[in-house]
């Protein structure tokens, strides 16, 4: 029976491989294969694409695709890539992903709130010196994009005794968080944070949206985190809020071009903590259960699934 | 009027007359003084000693003292240094210090869990490596000690999702907790521990406890955090640990002798990371109330309130 699903990814040949077995393996009653392995005149067969990072042209090979499933929870390469791509594209939303997120981000907000760059410092330097300590009750945590993700971590914080606002495009109401919206509600929160992370999705909108401006409103000695995307932040401002001493320390998980290059400044800021993407790795088990759900739920019902919102990115 | 409550510290003269503004604050119907400034004809007026590491010399110039409070939770070397003394003496059990140290424990534990000292080495040598992935419900935490500090802390990691395993000299039922005692407790604790946590009390039992065969013990790569006292453990055995790559860290917060000595090796073990005494700094406004309270029931009742076992040595 040809394939009715294709893997369309640009993922090294095993990293591909062992996603092919896993999904298989969750949707025993399909036939998947990966894209170069469908002959040319089966191709049409496929009405549905599982994507990880996919060449557009491999996917205009698929005539008869309904929808695509991506599984990252980040598309906006993909919105960007595809463009004018009519079918809906739906991107992950894992449950465990949020969860795990929420525990890196509780994690690295330990990090900086409990002076852990500064006290290695010092170690390097056999300095001995207790710094002022600030309890997490004291310490207000600023969130940056209320989605799954960051409605999570916020929660997570919240239940930490962190004192936490958040922002998202749109209005959320979260019990115990106070959140805003909008470019004054955005100026609001970061006055009033002593650390913000970014769990922002990268939109037209967002792109570049912490610049000299946003970084000169956060209390001096604020630390700042970003899991999200690195356009979100303009790095020239952020390195110079540093090296003014007006931002304490900044930890950073993404890149412009990942892995980072080995001449870029930021390995040797010293207010700069390098991670290499580590925050929320995908979760091959569960990811491929929730696709299988999304792919079930479309035989049955022969409804398509509503995709990301194109004009908004996401 | 003659004082009748005298502090006794070997502390700076800025920090003691710190401890006196907010222990009269705290107390402003009792008369209370520095032993040094109380004239040598009142000193037998005094009746209660608020002391904070004191010269057992100071103490035996009051021979009305019935009892005394220290402002310290760690009281073995008031144990060792005042020996026959027989008052009884009081020590600072403050629930804001638990909450306090329970979250240092929890940040110094993510601190190990998420392989922070490990991304920290990587950056110095600009190398984007992911390092596998364990989530706090995958990580087993062993909490040696059960007291006030010890349980807060358990509950604290056990809330945020760790697997908690805890073991203490007399038995303890904690809910959520798996609780262990006595020599074959303590060793099986050690090997289904990915990351201990030290929080006994220092005392003939403890001096030493951890040694060549208590690390042996401990799986393969496991971490190490100590939050108690320096003498519970072996330092060479540990540095052995570390050395032999059976440990993967260790987070010391305490030492022989504080602040640590410049030449001491412990400073420039990549794998060891020395912090200046800062898991539970005692909160001064806290502290002084529970004092006071302790001072007013023994006015209204004139009992002498129960101490500390000098035979147990906390």
């Amino acid at each position: 029976m040809p394939a009715s699903i294709a893997l369309v990814t640009r993922l090294q040949p095993q990293a591909e491989q062992t996603w092919l077995a896993i999904l298989r393996a969750a949707m025993p009653n399909e036939t998947i294969a990966v894209i170069d392995e469908i002959e040319e005149g089966d191709l049409r067969h496929v009405d549905i694409a599982i994507v990880a990072n996919p060449d557009p042209a491999d996917l205009r090979r698929l005539p008869g695709v309904r929808w695509i499933h991506s599984l990252w929870a980040g598309v906006e390469r993909l919105v960007m890539e595809l463009g004018a791509f009519s079918c809906p594209i739906v991107r992950l939303v894992d449950p465990k992903l949020s969860e795990t997120m929420a525990e890196a981000v509780l994690a690295w907000t330990y990090y900086i709130s409990r002076d852990m760059p500064a006290y290695a410092a010092q170690q390097r330097q056999r300095q001995w010196r207790q710094l002022p300590y600030r309890a997490a009750g004291d310490t207000r945590v600023g969130i940056l994009g209320l989605g799954a993700l960051g409605t999570a971590a916020a929660e997570r914080l919240a239940m930490a005794g962190f004192r936490v606002n958040g922002w998202s495009r749109r209005e959320k109401s979260i019990p115990g968080i106070e959140t805003r919206t909008g470019a004054a509600g955005l100026k609001q929160l970061l006055r009033q944070s002593d650390i913000v992370v970014c769990l922002l999705p990268l939109t037209a909108d967002t792109a570049g949206l912490l610049g000299r401006e946003e970084f000169a409103l956060l209390p001096a000695g604020a630390g700042f985190a970003n899991f999200a995307r690195a356009q979100i932040v303009e790095t020239s401002e952020l390195i110079r809020a540093l090296d003014e001493g007006r931002l304490k320390h900044a930890v950073l998980d993404v890149f412009e071009t990942e892995p980072l290059g080995s001449d870029d400044p930021r390995w040797i800021h010293p207010d700069i903590t390098v991670l290499p993407h580590i925050s929320a790795p995908t979760n091959p088990s569960t990811a491929a259960l929730i696709v299988a759900t999304a792919v079930h739920d479309y035989r049955v019902s022969a409804v398509v699934p509503a995709g990301i919102d194109f004009s908004r990115g996401y």
